[in-house]
């Protein structure tokens, strides 16, 4: 059975049926590598480690030497399907049912990945000599721990003098119709907890005793009074979330020595993790007074909240929406974090890919129509980023 | 080696000897039913049983039919003693060294017990055509569920037509000197449980979850910012502690769908468990309003709060400890629940007995000294009130 290499469907069917749960390969990035090879392209297959996670593949790969270099990023690892017998179809059956292809990866994303191979195919086979160079920078470390991801293939490329002009990430950015969603940045996140200490003791003689769950209260209430900020040009306002708060005392008689509370922030480009964390102390040393005795512990973040300033190639890859949509995108900030926050470090990254709705979900599922726009879309961007000289 | 029976030490001693940890009984009310029935008292122990819970051996012995009866209670079940090594007297040993006699029991409550005893036994040798009845009413479950004693003793009583004018139980009410400290009542004890309901959804998009936490610090605050009241003549004011806060959500990233807060109320006389449930409820709606759903889960309390109003009982025992301490004891109702919160329900009772200081640690004693006067202050009680026919 040969397949067709310029529809975006076979070429998704091709890649969920590659078991490729983290951190198993599966045989996607081989597959990639045969395609992509077979087109003229280097591929290097990099496998990092580190002690205490399981060994990890990588794959990048490149056409041309000179620029401009646009490079498509994404990843080819899945989370675990659940229980299969829950799926209408079989998680790595990869079939189509009345418009739908259905899969673990179906949109989140190697539908994206499928659209991006088909795209840049068709580019190739008509501007084989087009000026400047395309690389592939596909993880198989997205979903999982990403300590032998993106992160050590971003600075393995950087010492092989790999560099990049701009990045298209395929991550799902539409939540519920292709075309509506451009990401051109993400919120930063924060970590911390807040332990208040106070002296155990018995409810019937609290005086020898010292609550701590008042104070906690206290500097809980005191982080929610306040917004953190009123919000930016391109984000939302920063938003605190309590996740937990616990004490763990099952002795109803017994008033507990220290109470604890979990808080994660996301937050805009008004902050960064370091001035962040500093505010929030400030904020609980304030509400604190000399009557709390608290200690707060925040976790090391390497989630920065970070913006690609609307420019002239977000104008490209929105016109090429537009065109193939029929829908203005809109520019958002918005949403959890991705791989683009180490790849804003190497050069300008947006993402754009397929609709959300049911990514880490049971029937997961693309419409074959939205693979096919899709790939229509990439294909402008693609002419259009080497026709300009990438703008 | 035969017993003398004049000596509380010596009888503190034969008490400490009987391992009666709960539910064992330990040899203890043998002890005590051999020795009142060679005093003349007629001597019962009723065993009580429960599904779910060990049998009990419980204690009843009664000298005299007429009235005025006055009711010795205790218990001679005592805590464990944790690890014997910790003592540096063995805890069922009944060592005295230094003026001090160790062991479990020799504060709360085989000490008092001893007391009762020596004073009885003499008050009867001098005066044994005395005008009265004298009753020892005694558990071997107060420090366990507490299930099958002092509850259903009292109502073993009742029902065999057994009627008390007063009580006077031997718990260990004097912080730290003997003489100090009368009970004449006991606050009451309500435990609730508040959960917030809320929606579960991801940290970066708030907006799609329900985060119970905020709700949860609002309804907590609320019941702290205004006091219950304001304590009366005999009442400190009640006291609300909180004694936990759970959610036990692990994953930084996730808003809880709910979250839990765990109280405890000493409440005084100006309420009922029911009163106080319901102004509880009424604070909590309040500060909910429309925007905070929760649950009040209240848990039965059989803990009201009582007073023995202050008369010439109460009177007839200050003078006797002041007689022997040149103390005038402050009539308290502070500290935890006690069995007299059953008793009331039969007569009077109030509540004196040796120093609690050292009462379930490790080298729990008593000053030898302390024995001997609260024997004679028991004894001065004996005296007081069978000449004056109860007061
Ligand atoms: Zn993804
Ligand atoms: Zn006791």
């Amino acid at each position: 059975m040969s397949l067709d290499t310029t529809s975006p469907v076979a070429l998704a069917q091709a890649l969920i049926r590659c078991a490729s749960v983290t951190p198993e390969e599966g045989g996607a990035l081989a597959f990639l590598d045969d395609l992509l090879s077979k087109a003229g392209f280097r591929v290097e297959r990099p496998v990092f480690s580190e002690p205490g996670t399981p060994d990890i593949e990588n794959f990048y790969a490149r056409i041309g030497t000179s620029g401009p270099c646009l490079m498509f990023a994404g990843h080819t690892d899945v989370v675990p399907p659940g229980e299969p017998s829950a799926w209408s179809h079989g998680p790595f059956s990869g079939e189509v049912a009345n418009g739908l292809l259905y899969g673990r990866g179906a949109v989140d994303m190697k539908g994206g990945i499928a659209c991006k191979l088909a795209a840049t195919l068709a580019f190739l086979r008509e501007r084989p000599a087009f000026a400047g160079s395309i690389a592939f920078l596909i993880t198989g470390d997205e979903e999982g721990p990403a300590i032998n991801g993106t992160v050590k293939l971003l600075t393995w490329a950087k010492e092989r003098g790999e560099r990049f002009d701009h990045c298209l990430l395929g991550e799902p950015t539409n939540p519920s119709r292709l075309g509506e969603m451009i990401k051109i940045g993400r919120r930063g996140s924060l970590t911390g907890a807040i332990t208040v200490h106070g002296r155990q003791g018995h409810v019937a003689y609290p005086h020898r005793a010292e609550n701590p769950i008042p104070g906690l209260l206290r500097l809980c209430s005191a982080l929610l009074s306040t917004p953190l900020d009123g919000g930016t040009a391109h984000f939302d306002a920063s938003n605190l979330e309590f996740t937990t708060v616990d004490v763990g005392n099952a002795a109803t008689n017994v008033i507990p020595a220290s109470a604890k509370a979990v808080f994660n922030i996301r937050f805009n480009e008004s902050w960064t993790a370091q001035t962040l964390g500093d505010e929030i102390r400030r904020r609980l040393e304030e509400a604190a007074g000399t009557v709390v005795r608290f200690s707060l512990d925040l976790q090391p973040s390497n989630s920065p909240a970070f913006l690609t300033e609307p420019d002239a190639f977000v104008e490209l890859v929105s016109e090429a929406i537009a065109a193939e949509t029929g829908l203005t995108p809109k520019l958002s900030t918005t949403g959890g974090t991705s791989d683009a926050r180490f790849i804003k470090d190497a050069c300008p990254v947006i993402e754009f890919g397929l609709v959300g709705e049911t990514m880490h979900q049971v029937d997961e599922c693309v419409a074959v129509a939205d693979l096919e726009r899709l790939t229509a879309i990439y294909g402008r961007v693609l002419d259009a980023y080497f026709s300009k000289g990438g703008s």
